[in-house]
């Protein structure tokens, strides 16, 4: 939102829209839980994207992100109408060097302005200041220039305790931004450390209980907070617990299409509205146009309309099997 | 070291100059351990460095990135010729945005071409795919074109589990790049999830046996492997008991000087030889210059005295409390 009074006022203003707001009146405006995540990969991407970047020169860093940058601004056009929201995963972008990073910029400015939520996906995490300063990196919130890479929310890790979440926590709050804090992540190897018994409940349970602290008081008598958790889709039963220990807690579910979950499975995420998750899809939507029915239907010279098709066709399955179906009906 | 044969037969070649080998050589031709944290902070900063950064114009972001370079720069000319290694710390130069991201290359690459090793402090960590781009961007071990920013190790965070540590290890022995992984970090809340007791051991005991497994896969009969482990001084019998628990582990040490850390505290680290262990300081060494007696004898105007200064204590300080004085016998 432009704000045209001075900062301290339009601060004060500000705090009436915190990212909890923002995310649901977003969800409830396109009707969806369907967040696209932004996972460029060099190899997968239509071969124009690749040719034109690689015929305006520079190192092979530079014609990367300059193909990135292409692609992922052309998805965010394609999907700008349909989802709440995108989540660049930074470390596609970092792989590509200071050209790369440069583009992870442009796509979280991009995205925010066409209307769309951004969540960094950088899973940062420090002590003290250090985290202070990845918070002041990342986190913009409701002012896109109060950070340099302007994401609405970003991914933390907790290992390194309550204290090094703190920084992250007070930059949210103060610039009305939102955290995800990684809990029980897709992956098969999260059994390794996060389900360890520990004190009579799990690890990942100990750090529920931990974000569902900092969301209520985060949340200023909302339904929800704005510290949100990382729960993996691949992991139902253990979604659907934590959604009981965190009442408060917006989730970021991870996992759905090419990880296996399924609409079903992520279901648990949702109060009864439909509000309280937004579920990810990566490469099922960005590269559905390379293999499957979408291939055959679209090809790769019209892979934008392909984006469009996987991503309506998540976001009919959540509306068919989860309370998400809620915000479709008037 | 630059090799002069084609890549596959150089590659054969330099299986013979691991992590592990080439930061023992350094330890032992500075005959010291010590660590140089480069975590520049605008506020502290030489007066006469922000001048000239602000007189050269731009954003706020590209005139600190400015200044970050030029200060960086002189702090490693100050300590290349005492210190086996430096420490960048991603988040400060993060927090510049784009401009600051292509200051900490510049950083990286010039840390190198002083004959130090790199260690990129940004405690990445993530599933598959994308710990493997994360590994790309940071994990260039002997060859400095092996990666956008050129480090010779990284730091990561082992939250997700050990299929997530294991593309970060496969890099790190293909390039014979380094990792330390966080087990037991210097601040107060490192107590919250670390110090569980979970199956009869703490979490980060867990973690612990964990990282000696993978630096003992990657030994290939040496002493040490190249996948270390983050402890903090300020923990001294969590250090020692570490110490006891990855006899294979290279340690990386923050928390001495300016988090409390005293040398006695660090003494664990060490074998009878000295080797094993990076103490790191950061802001004890860049900003010593700004109050106590350091500020006294040289002032702002001789702040590269000052950071050798500080530097030169630090080192006499390890060579007298700990092992480390090994290294400085003929």
């Amino acid at each position: 939102m432009l704000c045209l009074f001075p900062r301290p006022f339009c601060s004060e203003l500000s705090s009436m829209t915190t990212y909890a707001d923002r995310l649901h009146s977003a969800i409830r405006a396109k009707r969806t839980p369907a967040l696209v995540g932004i996972d460029p990969r060099w190899d997968l991407l239509p071969a124009e994207i690749r040719t034109r970047a690689e015929q305006s020169g520079g190192t092979v860093y530079e014609v990367r992100a300059r193909a990135f940058e292409e692609f992922s601004l052309r998805v965010i056009q394609a999907v700008a109408d349909l989802v709440p929201a995108i989540k660049p995963q930074a470390a596609f972008f970092e792989a590509l060097g200071p050209a790369g990073v440069q583009t992870l910029a442009h796509i979280i400015a991009a995205g925010r302005k066409a209307g769309l939520l951004v969540i960094c996906d950088a899973k940062r995490g420090d002590i003290g200041s250090t985290a202070e300063a990845y918070a002041e990196a990342y986190l913009a919130g409701e002012d896109p220039a109060a950070a340099p890479f302007a994401a609405d929310a970003l991914t933390v890790n907790p290992y390194m305790g309550v204290d090094t979440l703190q920084p992250f926590v007070d930059r949210a709050n103060q610039v009305q931004g939102g955290l995800y804090v990684l809990v029980r992540t897709s992956n098969p190897g999260a059994r390794d450390f996060q389900d360890r018994q520990t004190d009579g409940e799990t690890l990942y349970q100990a750090v529920a209980l931990q974000v569902e602290q900092l969301a209520q008081s985060s949340a200023s008598g909302a339904d929800y907070g704005s510290i949100g958790a990382v729960s993996g889709a691949t992991y139902p039963l253990e979604l659907a617990e934590l959604r009981k220990l965190m009442p408060h807690v917006p989730f970021l579910v991870p996992g759905y299409g090419s990880q296996g979950g399924r609409a079903q499975d992520v279901a648990a995420a949702f109060d009864p509205d439909g509000l309280g998750g937004l579920i990810n899809n990566s490469r099922g939507i960005l590269f559905g146009f390379r293999k499957g029915p979408l291939a055959e239907e679209f090809g790769e010279s019209r892979w934008e309309d392909a984006v469009r098709a996987a991503t309506q066709a998540m976001i009919q399955d959540l509306a068919q099997a989860t309370p998400a179906g809620a915000l479709q009906i008037d």
